[in-house]
């Protein structure tokens, strides 16, 4: 039986070699633990909500054309509900219901997995990881610069560099007042930013011909993102990234624009600076959203950004900044005398009772074979108990990278390998 | 809108105080940090599948009334899926697949989240997380020791003591050879531990009356689950954790049997001595799984155990055995000059890239508001820049919970706070 197309199994390291997709769960662990790691050095707090929710919850903000993409159903108990396909309206929905609870602007984090129906293509999930990271209930500017600068760190935490990746800094307000400066009339302002958002992808004559019936000639919407002076909201968060020494991961970029969707002010991507993959995070300021979730009953200002683990796995890869992960084992107990299997097991104990991961051989099995073992598993150390002529028994413990062999009580054996006596 | 009943919103500490049933999300990290770290002590490795799998996968194991209690639909590519209800077929396509590269015995773990369509009932999700520890390809009974003595010190890691739990160890195959003794009609077999299975539900007449035409007395068969004497192999698995000296966490006791799944060999359940709850956990041998889910092309001997997040954390919090959680700051940074903020900010992001948790106030506050929220974010310490009448900057940082102050240069708050030069 085969698992579904567009969905990953994360295997041990380390891996086997095979032409079948697989995942390393070792890696998957060092980038949720350096984003929880980081997350909590900037004081987010985590959450999670189900990975099942109300469909309403998500065709009430992004409409109904977004249920082609979503693993929704009808449930036994006849409710239409949906695989969670971002987090940022569950984030809204539980920000909403308890804000009264947390002072405000609380800083918050997730881990969830998210899940879309695309159209299946090489390299094209239909599941992924994504860090979120929210501040709820703070206008100022400072807030963004917070969220950026974490976006920052996160990366630099994995070992990248402002050699390896840029964040793009952009803002909706910044278009609005282009937009308004050169045409009086609001009401194109919509049709205005679907071609500024599809720029990148069109051809260039075909966006002029969009831009003309609105008045504007492609050369000074192009002379506009490249010029990229920052306005008002984003010389603040530069101001702030240069005291946090952050500056030169920046670029103030207005060909990023987010979409179409519920962002308000400031947004941003973070892009590899080779351009071989596509935007490692996105996020922004998303006002009206959770107003909009709750019925009107709680109107927050909010930001955000989402990192997912697919894009950022194949670039750390392409940099080596993946190691190869082992058990981590700090012994691994050799049972060579059979009639001292209960007695090792006992040093077993110990050791693992002191969080020292430890290993040995279930069953009999020969000195080399066992010894052999140790080596394969990476393990740091091996132990090895004795019966002395004179009947006492002592372990062995040979440390393996430089073969260096002490001798010492069975009940020692923990405190020699680094635990609390 | 609301979640859909049975899930769970995981909140930060401390808690709203609502009539809404909320979990704590730092409750359930403390829970599987713990798993994963006494998991890894034993040298089980990690891996994860798709919470989202083929139909088939568990109907073929469990047959088609299963499907009653899944989140099942046909996905948009007219595919028959199930949200998975358990991670042991998973495991079982996993492992098969890709069994050859991983030397044997192999020693996995998972935290999946697990999706059952239940009735609702006060108490009952319909999602739960689930630790699973499985040992593959070894028949040797010190593997069924090895999963045990786990599952022990997994307990004993969240501070629950022999004063606080039990395994309840059994074996079907003491069960097969009770039954042998007894009937020589192998055919009655099935019938026979289909009334066994209930035994503890159902009352006692009605059990008798059922057990009468197999040709079985109740008083001999209860008497046979009291007399509790281990068989041959289960007096290997009391022998191994005896010399581990885990003897006094485990009770032979054939009234556990499992359900009629698909359990072969030495089963158990953990409960609560008292018996408030249900079921801490339940595994045991599955020798014929692994051929039935590869469709006989691996055989591979098998045991394993699942531990749910529900009952445990009810558990502990009735044993007072989880913690006030917090966000756990090293610091929060006082800014009450603003003329200071930048490099008030200097020092928050020193102390940040030091994985120093560090708060501060985004926005301009009055000093005792801010001095008040590092009191009731629990922070180690205040650290605040003030300017000295000659113009040179200091860092004032003051230990909490002792009120002593520390004068430093700003660049030396990291060091002082405990991080490496």
């Amino acid at each position: 039986m085969e698992r579904l197309p567009g969905f990953r199994d994360f295997y041990p390291e380390p891996l086997p070699p095979t032409k079948d997709e697989l995942w390393s769960m070792d890696a998957r662990n060092h980038i949720f633990d350096t984003w929880r790691a980081v997350a909590r050095r900037y004081g987010f707090r985590e959450y999670d909500g189900p990975p099942l929710e109300p469909l309403e919850l998500y065709t009430n903000k992004s409409g109904d054309e977004i249920v082609a993409q979503l693993f929704n159903f009808e449930d036994k108990g006849k409710r239409a509900v949906a695989m969670r396909p971002e987090m940022t309206p569950t984030l809204a929905r539980m920000a909403a219901a308890q804000e009264r609870a947390y002072k405000k602007p609380f800083k918050w984090f997730s881990i969830p997995q998210l899940f879309r129906y695309e159209k299946q293509q090489k390299g094209r999930k239909r599941e992924h990881f994504q860090l979120n990271c929210d501040i709820i209930g703070e206008n100022d500017r400072a807030a963004d610069a917070e969220l950026v600068a974490l976006l920052i760190d996160t990366l630099r935490a994995l070992g990248l560099t402002s050699a390896d990746f840029v964040v793009r800094l952009s803002s909706r307000n910044a278009w609005t007042e282009f937009f308004a400066s050169r045409c009086p009339d609001a009401t194109k302002a919509y049709d205005f930013f679907q071609v500024v958002d599809k720029l990148e992808r069109n051809r260039a004559e075909d966006s002029a011909a969009l831009l003309a019936p609105l008045g504007f000639k492609l050369e000074e919407v192009q002379a506009f993102i490249t010029g990229g002076q920052p306005n008002a909201e984003l010389q603040l968060i530069l101001d702030q990234l240069t005291a946090r020494g952050l500056r030169e991961f920046v670029r103030i970029d207005y060909g990023v624009i987010r979409g179409l969707a519920y962002y308000t002010g400031p947004v941003f991507e973070a892009f590899d600076i080779k351009g071989e993959f596509r935007a490692i995070c996105g996020g922004g300021r998303y006002d009206q959203l959770i107003k909009q979730v709750s019925g009107g009953k709680v109107d927050l200002p909010a930001l955000g950004f989402g990192m997912g683990d697919v894009v950022l796995f194949e670039l750390l890869k392409s940099r080596g900044l993946l190691p190869a992960f082992t058990a981590g084992l700090a012994a691994y107990v050799l049972i060579e005398d059979e009639t001292l299997r209960a007695e090792s097991l006992r040093v077993v104990q110990q050791l693992r009772e002191a969080a020292l991961p430890t290993e040995f051989s279930l069953t009999p099995a020969k000195g080399d074979k066992q010894f052999k073992r140790a080596l394969e598993l990476n393990a740091a150390h091996t132990v090895r108990l004795e019966r002395q002529p004179d009947g006492a028994v002592v372990a062995r413990v040979k440390h393996l990278a430089t073969r260096t062999e002490n001798v010492v009580a069975p009940g020692e054996v923990a405190v020699r390998l680094g635990a609390k006596p």
